[in-house]
Formats: structure tokens, C-alpha cells, sequence
């Protein structure tokens, strides 16, 4: 008998959080500063300043745990699609024969964004800060598109201009992408393009160039370079990205107290990390408390890009073409170009420095998932629940799936919560593969991984310095 | 200042309708009977039984003004999107000057569901009866793919076996509409195909015939007769399926009851009619009953095909191939074959029975609009509210906004309410032909509708017999 209040938990629009969490005045050790890629030196903020909205640098470095959410902002995120439902995955529950109270799975569905995924959260917090401090401009880099056509739209809902350099092979390969990104106004070049330097070389010596991530990045932080009213925006890795993701785990918390669960298990898959960060923030703050301390945090990364399962905790550029700030984190090194599978959201070769800080302390860990048998728990999901979730959060889909499995197996009683990032409509292809029977497994040999890591390119970074 | 209560109106999943509304006992005239193609007399109710889901016949004639939802089929309503919300568009609002309080649009979103659409709203009903029933498979036709979705979601759900016949043309053209089906179980064939005898007649002559809804519905009504435990499955017209659509229209009741707002006019876009009927009825059943008797009720046609702004009333073919059963309607003709328009799901010659009597009772009326003036509208809608329409639901959207416009132009104050349908994440070809000035406008030629209107290949009816 299922209850109906307990199916699909929603918050009224005044429950849509009011702040975000800020966990680095709670991290077990101090948070590693941004590196000028010039000096090896910290970035100092100006430099910051002329990169990244001004807000955002200074909440990347704020020590305040909570930081408001600006009224008009907060207003946007009620109007379009916050706070987002969690669901009991009553249908899952079902196929994998755990029916009944002792193992129960609930997936909170940002899926029902404007744009498909939690990408919008950070896309219109960003696209706020820039118009309030009268940049006219943000500029991006897209893979897949699901972060190009988050952008897109928060700026657009915030009328200021958007420039998204998309790799040319998902340029060409992904029209629907590209048509929504234009559809909310935003300009959309392949790249490398003859527009920037960085892409120019690449473009003249072949214009058909199926290009790279760090090609475009390179194009859109060149291009934000340009003009003192322009900024370059990302989608992830950073500590300002993560914080406006936390609406997510805020949300979960007052859902699950609304119907007296205790999580035992919070999964997120991660490539850059805000989707995990977004969901586990609020939780491992507690945990770092001392409250809730056998909470266990899984982060799940595909086998194919496994940065912090097989990478290294180290100093490394951002980008590929090293003109992003260098961080500290797990990393397969900048210039590891990952094998092509369909969750292009996870193809990022570093680590956001919150997750690789709380994985070092054992606040959370980590898994690795194959391409296969992700896309196969993406097509159970769909059938059993309805939602065909994209592949990236398809990766969730799988831990949580073996998560309950694994407790069945163990007669625990376990409450599994997972993130359901976004749809897969745009993504068809994974699922076409996967049931004509001809989706590929990729697994990261070793010695590629060292070779990545053996990259003489670092400047000098003297830690006892800060 | 917006009141965060008033922006998007949601309702607990216990407010969930627990029941469906039917006209049928309040129309101003009897409904007319459906009539068996073979000799021109009211289909018994045997007839139907073999070929749709027999609770469905039973509905289809039920002079009950209410139909309970049984508890199993709405609790999957509620596990999965049900209700959906009812958002004011104040994105749209600024965007056309009418800021302030006087003049107000609200959207009915509709596109929250797994498939995107209103569909599932009788495709889940639909299955259920099936599967009561001791029915192990559903056999439809689709064209662009939402109604072959909506039901290859609705029995995966109920575990039954699901086919469907796809145009071939759209076969081709929209490979992700064809892997949604597939990922939820359904077989999908390209029409017409050499499965069955109407199919095999194009088939054989031409292997790569493009194919056409006529031919569609013909190779799923064959189908379905093979077997006596395979059904047919309409997504549109028949009572049945405008009754189970009527979900909509009752939690928009309860929406705006919150808000304390009471709507001056209803709009939807028809085709074969169901979101509008399921939005309108409960509201157009008081008017009926001399409550709220000012209500305007708007349909929304393309002007490629406006089966009720040009058609005649008369008995019609439900299908071109002339196997499905006969209604009176507002009809184009069953040989009639719509311009390609970009909005699929308004490609029908006819018009449901119960929106014909309605706008012959002036219970309501209808409008046309262009299809570039329809797309601009729908694009206007993502870039001020973030959700991109389908072309179908962008009828509406353009529809409200002239609605706006004219009460602005009046100095009347006007509540205006329309159901968005549903998301054009499958159709950006539509959006990508008019940001790049080649969408073209079809407008149905007089001489033709007389042509398509012409046929004689009708059985004599003789309505003194019922």
C-alpha cells in the first residue's frame, strides 16, 4: 500500500531555499587557492575579477557558511522550476524485488529544469551576478551542450549576451543542442573557430577540426579576455559552481524530514563534480559536525574518465590549453583527451577541489561504472520509473541500483538517495546503441593515465607560501 | 513585487482529481452514436469491444457525470508528474507590456510528464483497462511520435506488450522519438509496412513510401483484429479519451480557486481536440449549467488545416482508409491530406465530436493561425518563461498573446488560461527553420476543402434511427 504522500515530495515555492551552503569554513583542512597559471603564484582577486564574475570570485573564497540567495534571483528559480520533487522510486523498487520498508530508494528529479539537468542553478546565479555588476556578456565552452544551453538560457532570462564555443564534433553531431542554445538568443560557434587565436591555428590548418573541450575553452576564456565587460563562466569544478548547486541538498534535507527519513546513502555521479556537490554539501557539513557520521557519500565516475579512483591529488591546470587557473585536485592530468562515451557531462580530466579535499578525508568516496552497464540501469530507470535519465546521470542510476542490491543481499535496512540530474532527450543515441546491442566499453589503461600525469608542464608552486 | 504563492501554483498529490468529467450528460444536444463503416449503423457496443478497451466503450457512452480513476491508475498519476502545475506567465506578461494586475496569463504545464506531453493522461488509462481486462497488447498509429511515446510509456507501465506504426516519413525523420519508444519496450515499425494487408498494397509498390496517418491507422486497426487479446488505442476524437484528458481542466479549477482568480478565457490548440477538451470541460460543464456564462472557451487551429473553421459538419470517416468507425464532426475529409506542417499532432482532417457540438452550441469557438506567426509566438514564450513549447502547444501560446494584446489594446482587465501541451525538445527543427528565415506558411485553399469534403464513398445514415 503505497502512500500517497510519501510518492512524490514536494515543497511549496516558499520552502525554495534562501541561502546557499558554504562549506569551506568547514573542510577538515584549509581550501587550496586558485594558482595564476603565469607565476605559479595565487591568483590574486583582480586577476580573478577580470576572469570570473565579480560575486562569484568572492564567494569562492568566503568563509561565510551561508550565503544569501538574492531576492530577484530566488524569484526566478520559483517561477521556472524550483524546488524540484523528490520521488520514491517505487517502480525500481519493484523490478529489483526489494519491495516493502526496508530498503527504500528516492532520486531527487532535476530533470524538470527549463534546460533538462541542475546545470540552470549556477547558470542563473552567474547570469545574475554579471548583469548586476553591468557585464553585458558571458562566454562559454560546451561539450554535449547541456551547460551551453543552461548558460543560454540564464542569460537570456536576464537579457545579456551569451557566446557558446561547442566542440565541432557535438556541433555537428548534436543539432537539437545548438538550436535550443539559439532558440534562447545565445550565439553558437563550432570550434576551434576563426574567431580567437587559440582556435585560429587549429582551425587554418584544417577547418573541418572535429575539436577539443580544452580548444574550447581556450577560444572562450580568450574571447572573455576581449573586453572588461565580458566574463568567462563555468559550469562546474570550482567552489562557487558547487555552492549555488547546494539548493539541491537543501531541498532533499526538508524533503526527507517532511517524511522522517534518515539517508544512509547519498549517490551523485561526477565529472566535474556539482551535481555530487550540489546534493552532498548540506549533508557532509553535518557530518563534519559530527552529526549523522555513518552518512556515506558515493560519487560515481565513469570508467572510461575515472579522475579520482585512478587519478592523482596534485596541482594541474584546469584546461587543457592552460590558460584557466590551476587547482589542487584529483586529476588525470590536463591533457588527457577521455575516450567518447555519450556521458560527455563526465569527460573532464580534474576534479572539483571540495570533492577531492572530502574524498582525501574520507568524508566521501568513490566508484567507477562501464558505459554498458550504466546505460543498461538508465533504460531499467525509464522503464520502471518513467524518466529516461541522460547518461551521466544514468551513472547514479547504477550505484544506486547496486547500492540495493547489495543491502538486500546483506538484509540491511538502507535509505538510498540519489541525484537524477537530467533527461536523456537529447541523448538518444546512448540508448539506440545500447539496445541495437553495439555501445562500446571503454576502461582507462594505466599506463595511459601515467603518461597523462607525466606532463613537465607545471610552474613552480611553493605551498608554503599560503 | 510577485507573491511567490501566485507565480506557480502546485497542488499536493492528494489533490489529484479522483475523478474524470463527463459531458456527455450535460450536452446541450445527445451525443451522437459512433457508426460501423460496413452498413452505416450505430456500432453495437460488441462491434467496439473487439476493437477498443471495453471499459473504454463503456466510457465512451456513460451518461455518469463522473468516472472514478481507479486507485492503481492514479497512484502511478501521482508517483510520476500528476498534478502538473499551473505556472503565471510573468516572463511572457513584461515581455508584452502588460505588467500589473489587470490583465493576467497562466499556463497549464502539461509538458512535465516522462514523454512531454498531455498524453500519458489516457495513455496510462488506457493501458490500465487493457490490462485489466486480460488484454496483452495495444496497437496504435503515430505521426510525429508523442501519442506512440505517451503509449509505449502507459503499457511498459502496466506491463503489456505496445506497437505502433510510424509514419515512415517521420520514421526517418525523427530517429529520437523512434529510440524513446523502443527504451520504453514498444516495437515501432515504419508504415506502411509488409506486416499487414493495407500496408503491404503501398509496401510492395514502393519500399521507401513515405507513408501517411491514413495508411498508419489502417495497418494498427488490422492489426488489432488479429487477435482477441490485442486492442486498437486512439490518442485523440473519441469521448473516452477527451474524458480522461479532463485531469487538466479540474486541477486548473483547483489552481486558480488557491489564487482566488476566476479565468475570463480558456484557450488550447486542437487537432483532434483532447487537450482542449481536457482542459475546457470542467469549466465549459458549468457554463452549461449557468455558472460563470461570460467564460470564453477558445480552440486553436493551424491554417493548414482548420477542420472546424473551414470543415463541414457532417458524418466522416475516422481514418482515410475507412476502417475505423464513422463520427459526426467538424471534418476537412478523410481523404483530405495536411500540408507538412511542423505541429503533427493538428494534422487531422476531423474534430472530436464534443468540441463539434460545443462550438456548434456557440458553447465555444475557434481561431487560426499561421505557422510562422505560431513559432515566433513559441519562441517569444522560451525566451520570456524558459520552456520551449511544442509547435502544437505554441498555437495557444500565440493565441493568448493576441488574447493579451486585445484586452491591453480595450482597457479591459482579462484572466487568461491555456494549456501548454506540451515541450518541443523533438521538434527544434521547427524553431531552427524560422531563426533561419525559411519557415514556410501553408493556408488550406477553399477549392480544396471542397474537393476533400466531395467524397461519396459514404454509407446512408439514417439519424431518425437513433
Amino acid at each position: 500500500m503505497i502512500d500517497y504522500n510519501k510518492t512524490r515530495i514536494l515543497l511549496d515555492p516558499n520552502e525554495t531555499p534562501k541561502d546557499w551552503v558554504n562549506i569551506l569554513p568547514d573542510l577538515p583542512v584549509p581550501m587550496t587557492p586558485l594558482i595564476n597559471p603565469m607565476d605559479g603564484k595565487p591568483a590574486p582577486p583582480e586577476l580573478a575579477f577580470a576572469i570570473f564574475p565579480k560575486q562569484c570570485v568572492l564567494q569562492e573564497i568566503s568563509q561565510e557558511p551561508l550565503i544569501p540567495i538574492p531576492k530577484e534571483l530566488r524569484e526566478i528559480f520559483v517561477r521556472t522550476y524550483r524546488p524540484t520533487p523528490l520521488h520514491r522510486a517505487y517502480g525500481l523498487e519493484k523490478e529489483l524485488g526489494i519491495e516493502g520498508e526496508d530498503i527504500k530508494i528516492f532520486y531527487k528529479n532535476e530533470s524538470v529544469s527549463p534546460t533538462g539537468s541542475h546545470k540552470p542553478n549556477t547558470a542563473l546565479a552567474q547570469a545574475y551576478y554579471s548583469k548586476k555588476d553591468g557585464v553585458n556578456e558571458l562566454i562559454t565552452e560546451t561539450g554535449a551542450g547541456q551547460w551551453g544551453s543552461a548558460l543560454s538560457y540564464g542569460c537570456n532570462m536576464f537579457d545579456i549576451k551569451c557566446t557558446v564555443y561547442m566542440v565541432r564534433a557535438s556541433f555537428l553531431q548534436k543539432p537539437g543542442r545548438k538550436i535550443l542554445m539559439r532558440a534562447f538568443n545565445a550565439q553558437v560557434h563550432a570550434s576551434p573557430s576563426k574567431l580567437t587565436d587559440s582556435g585560429k591555428s587549429y582551425y587554418e590548418k584544417d577547418p573541418e577540426h572535429p575539436g577539443s573541450l580544452g580548444i574550447a575553452i581556450s577560444e572562450a576564456v580568450e574571447h572573455s579576455m576581449r573586453s572588461d565587460k565580458a566574463r568567462y563562466s563555468l559550469g562546474s569544478v570550482v567552489n562557487f559552481v558547487l555552492l549555488h548547486q547546494t539548493v539541491i541538498g537543501q531541498e532533499v534535507k526538508a524533503q526527507l524530514k517532511k517524511i522522517n527519513i534518515e539517508p544512509d546513502v547519498l549517490v551523485g555521479c561526477m565529472g566535474g563534480g556539482s551535481n555530487l556537490g550540489g546534493l552532498m554539501i548540506p549533508f557532509a557539513r553535518d557530518k563534519l559536525h559530527g552529526i549523522s557520521p555513518d552518512l556515506e557519500i558515493v560519487g560515481v565516475e565513469p570508467r572510461a574518465c575515472p579522475s579520482v579512483n585512478k587519478g592523482d591529488y596534485i596541482w594541474d591546470y584546469g584546461d587543457s590549453a592552460k590558460k584557466a587557473p590551476i587547482l589542487k585536485m584529483f586529476t588525470l592530468g590536463h591533457n588527457f583527451i577521455p575516450s567518447p562515451i555519450h556521458a560527455g557531462g563526465l569527460r573532464y580530466h580534474g576534479m572539483a577541489p571540495i570533492i577531492s579535499i572530502l574524498t582525501r578525508k574520507k568524508i566521501m568516496s568513490s566508484v567507477m561504472h562501464h558505459q554498458t552497464e550504466v546505460i543498461e540501469s538508465g533504460l531499467m530507470f525509464a522503464k520502471t520509473e518513467g524518466i529516461l535519465p541522460a547518461p551521466e546521470a544514468a551513472h547514479a542510476v547504477k550505484e544506486a541500483i547496486d547500492q540495493a542490491l547489495k543491502a538486500k543481499e546483506n538484509n540491511e535496512k538502507k535509505n538510498i538517495v540519489f541525484c537524477l540530474s537530467g533527461h536523456g532527450f537529447f541523448d538518444l543515441l546512448a540508448y539506440k546503441e545500447f539496445l541495437v546491442g553495439n555501445l562500446v566499453d571503454y576502461e582507462l589503461p594505466t599506463e595511459e593515465i601515467q603518461k597523462a600525469l607525466a606532463a613537465p608542464d607545471m610552474p613552480n608552486i611553493d605551498e608554503t607560501n599560503f
